[in-house]
């Protein structure tokens, strides 16, 4: 954190909320110009409020430092996320739901795309611009994991939290993936197909962590299976029929 | 890295290994006991070096900072993953592979459990150990990812890339489960035990990416399954019947 760090931002009372957040996002707009164009260190509070038609202290309503700037609103993204997981159907497929929780994450990347690509180049070559985006990744990972261990627990799985840890890893990490991969394509490739497929592969190997079906079901399934067919394909076969009804 | 950092850690020639690795581990545990004692910022190299019988010049020829100090020797540990993954036989499933890797790095904790307990103390309260505790975790999670990439890939898996990182994200987070577990229990528990759990958790959830089995196997398997049994049950079952003889 720079020596002109504050210790909370303090958000003027008066200015309405889509107004905050257009003010907030030509903050980021004008840090990561400057950032770009002159270099991180050489860039000042100043020079970004002042490109943004504003002064030092209003700038420091919206962000604790200059590295805070360019960052998307992880805090607001949070709460999103945590909103959802506290509002989910407890039926649903835990993994689903915390796919749906990274999926928030994802699309406020996606919403800027022009900034999304610019900070991206940022954090590869400014080491604490990249130290605070691998933290703000760990505080999403940790979300994930408190939902999933507390559903896995409900469920009654005697690995919960050992499951829950590994499978918000595995989430995070397929986030992680398409999102790279979308910043590398200079945010032109279609991220939501790609985030589909990623999503599908987490939600497919924690298949057996979904809660168990609620009647009291009892009847036999009989499987005939190619015995050189995919593992993946019987498992989703026969994962379909013993669910059909549930 | 700190004012007294050096650009790189040069061993004395002349020196055997095993009378390097001793002295090393003096001063890991000089500056360990320093750091716990009268704190992570109040000790100085001089000090470390004092305290494990040598002067300040020995220190730089094993150590960069005195944050360098405190951790395991990953440059070796890393350096042992890689040598396990380019003999490992490709007719092993990949996730076996990479487990046995990061069990490596498992058992270079468990080799010394009061330094790494103490040491697990540190990085809680000083943020900059803990920082290259993280940082340390993101190179062994390259490693397994490139590792898993380049079998998944060779298996034809058009899912390689974002498998092989969703799967090291998954095998990373399972040795961080239990090696934390391990340190809070104040390096107490029976690791292994609980590592062979973790293991078969994620070497289950991505069992559908083990090599097809190479004989042209086309008989078809029976299954008559309980509808009302657990999936993880059913897949594991279904996995050993069409695997028995591959």
């Amino acid at each position: 954190m720079s020596d002109e760090s504050r210790s909370a931002p303090r958000p003027r009372v008066g200015r309405t909320t889509a107004g905050r957040r257009r003010l907030r996002h030509a903050l980021t707009v004008a840090a990561i110009e400057k950032f770009s164009e002159q270099g991180y260190d050489a860039t000042t509070v100043d020079e970004i409020a002042s490109a943004a038609g504003v002064g030092r202290r209003t700038f420091f309503r919206y962000f604790r430092s200059k590295e805070d700037a360019i960052f998307p609103n992880h805090e607001e993204v949070l709460g999103r996320i945590e909103q959802l997981f506290a509002t989910a159907d407890d039926r649903q497929n835990p993994l689903e739901v915390a796919c749906a929780g990274v999926g928030l994450v994802l699309d406020s990347y996606l919403a800027d795309p022009d900034v999304s690509v610019k900070r991206f180049a940022l954090t590869r070559t400014v080491p604490s611009l990249r130290d605070k985006e691998v933290a703000s990744v760990d505080r999403y990972q940790r979300v994930l994991a408190t939902y999933l261990r507390a559903r896995f627990q409900a469920a009654g799985d005697p690995l919960w939290d050992l499951r829950g840890s590994v499978a918000a890893a595995a989430v995070a990490a397929a986030h992680n993936h398409v999102l790279r991969r979308w910043l590398r394509s200079g945010g032109t490739e279609d991220a939501h197909a790609h985030a589909k497929e990623a999503f599908a592969l987490v939600i497919d190997a924690f298949a057996d962590a979904a809660p168990p079906r609620s009647a009291g079901d009892d009847e036999s399934v009989i499987a005939v299976l190619k015995a050189s067919a995919p593992l993946s394909e019987v498992v989703r076969q026969i994962s379909q029929a013993l669910r059909r009804d549930g």
